[in-house]
């Protein structure tokens, strides 16, 4: 069985108007004979309409029960939707996650998928149905409702699209693509026709939001082919795959960035043997996740571990520090809010040294100071002043020809 | 293990103050050492608002979507509520009807309790949990979300304390109990303390808001003890239960009325077996709940059926009756939405010769005529013109002394 499983955001199901949209682009490809499984978020600010209600009754609501009442969200889009096609003549039915079996961790408010159940989807795409589930939830073994975490609903469909064994996973949104720069910084940013999971997975984890990282790397695990798109536009969008010889290298992808971190210090650490396994542990005990972790050339035996946090995990983040800063014998922990995270990702660059270098000298050339820098073998990070990130990333992809699309291929 | 059951309707949990004001009703039932199962509605005007949005997508949305987009409204409360009732301190946790296992038929917008299971409910009681279930929703055995129909959440509270053997299901509304008529439209209207289900039932089917009648047969058959009462104050409300003899026994329980119905006349019908059955089997195959039907005496093999149905299935109902009038040979169909029913209640009245004389010259008196006359043994009814309505149930009310509460006792 053909199947495309297509995944519309928050943006695109903003309201009935744009539900009506969503239809109309969903039964032309049913239209074309393909079987097609829906998967939606929340209209527009629903979400957010709903935490607030929650903290109106109460300041820490506890995460069960957010997920039982952030769920509904997702159920209204699923039920609008399947509407919207009917009126139009064609077939459909819609399914929470629970009911189609996205099976998930007991984790709430950031589940993980375990396993998804697809008979139920199957029996309704032999009957000439749409399939239509609410992204962003699930269920776990015991049957409480979950959800996934911020752009749970991207995780939803590709891994729908990996059980289903679809043909591809289509990622509409508000852009029409993946960039090589954010366009509304960079006007002269092109749109990348290909890349493949590695770069993708470098790309969101550094701040490109078009997909959410997680499920990039469900995509990857499972061989699912990604094509992300515009839901207002006809036009391809990029595609994103594992990558064969045919496909055109470029050295470098795209730069990313991200504003939403800040750095915590831990100032003059004594510095023995498991100094900072203490420290990162007990973030890793409260879920914390860690991005960037720097630890300075130790002088008398004292050092300082710097490390970046999302800006949501930060008040977490800093009370574990000062707690173990004071049980290390550390001097004090700082907290930075200003800083920002600018990347250069791309395939190419494992096998094309000095790219760090002009990377670097990019920033230097703009005034630019490099508070941090973390390397992968395909990315490049650096952490500077928040104020310096539109410089940054201008100068880069200036540095790079990003723009022009023609120098620097392999 | 002695459970509570206590069920809040809509305006009940309109905003987050007022979900707070049920959480401390709730939790005050806990620490009396009660356990305590709550079952609430959606949030005030929730539900109109998801039904306007179905609207704007289609005029004709299909009763299987509607359930999955109404049910989102009671989910929405119970997480709420729980919120509400851990920020005062105490142990709960919220669950969907399906997630508790109330298992309907498929008869979705309308659908009616099959099973209730309870392991689950007594497992979290037993933890020391406050249960909080959403009302007026269920689940069919082949796990399609359904919803009970208007009413619906006080059915859901009854069938759960009759499947946890609960001592009471308290059903906390915005009127302080059942009187002897609408205290809206009669002021001497008097607080009833009790009632049998007999008289609950028959003062609901009239017109009796307070209580959705199928929970009240919901009730009588399992033997549960309802109280009615308000959840703005701690007095005591109406009970409603089997009855014995040491309860005081009233002769007449209340005046209701009904303007929420319309009277259907097929006219000229050949009177022959079986032209009754033919007009009410095709308007029972299209699940149409009449209420009042006459059929006038024959006069020249000709004859005059006219029924009462909810204006809700008006339309429906006219249309079948033009149908089957023709069919039948009928001279036409006449539809008259100006009527008013109202109702004169009592298992008293059994005994008590007199009593349709006496309301029948209340209405003479008043000047008002009476187009149609049903009764049964503890209750009649009589359609009159809407305009005539509240001026009748005054003059009933009056003339059976019940706002004195002293005459006509048995």
């Amino acid at each position: 069985m053909n199947i495309t499983v297509q995944k519309f955001g928050g943006t695109s199901v903003a309201d009935t108007e744009r539900i009506r949209n969503v239809a109309r682009r969903v039964c032309e490809s049913r239209s074309r004979g393909e079987n097609v499984v829906v998967v939606i978020s929340a209209l527009g600010d629903t979400t957010d309409r709903l935490v607030k209600l929650a903290y109106e009754i109460t300041p820490s609501p506890r995460e069960r029960e957010m997920d039982m009442l952030l769920a509904t969200g997702e159920q209204v889009s699923v039920a609008l939707l399947s509407m919207a096609i009917h009126e139009l003549g064609y077939e459909a039915i819609s399914f929470t996650g629970a009911q189609v079996g996205i099976v998930t961790d007991g984790a709430h408010t950031k589940a993980k998928i375990l396993d998804v159940k697809v008979g139920r989807i199957l029996d309704e795409l032999e009957k000439g149905n749409i399939v239509i589930v609410a992204g962003f939830q699930g269920v776990t073994l015991d049957d409480q409702i979950t959800t996934l975490g911020r752009g749970g609903s991207d995780t939803t469909a590709v891994a729908l699209a990996a059980a289903l064994g679809a043909e591809v996973c289509e990622i509409y949104t508000d852009v029409d693509g993946v960039y090589t720069a954010d366009p509304r910084l960079v006007p002269e940013a092109r749109k990348l026709s290909h890349l493949s999971y590695e770069e993708m997975l470098e790309m969101a984890a550094t701040g490109a939001k078009v997909l959410q990282l997680r499920s990039v790397e469900f995509a990857r695990n499972y061989g699912v082919v990604i094509h992300v798109r515009s839901s207002f536009s006809r036009e391809e969008g990029t595609w994103i795959s594992e990558g064969d010889e045919r496909m055109e290298k470029a050295i470098i992808s795209g730069v990313t960035h991200e504003t939403e971190e800040a750095k915590v210090t831990v100032f003059n650490v004594p510095d023995r043997p498991g100094v900072a396994a203490r420290l990162f542990q007990a973030l890793a005990a409260e879920n914390i996740n860690v991005d960037m972790i720097i630890q300075n050339v130790s002088a008398d035996q004292r050092t300082d571990i710097s490390f970046t946090v999302g800006l949501q995990d930060l008040s977490k983040a800093a009370e574990i520090s000062e707690r173990v800063a004071e049980e290390l014998g550390a001097a004090g922990t700082v907290v930075d809010e200003g800083i920002a995270k600018v990347s250069l990702v791309g395939a190419g660059m494992r096998t094309h040294p000095g790219v760090a270098a002009d990377m670097f000298s990019a920033l230097a050339e703009s005034g630019i100071n490099i508070e941090m820098i973390s390397t992968s073998t395909i990315k490049i990070s650096c952490v500077i002043r928040a104020e310096d990130a539109l410089k940054a990333v201008r100068a880069i992809h200036a540095k790079f020809g990003l723009d022009k699309g023609v120098v620097m291929r392999a």
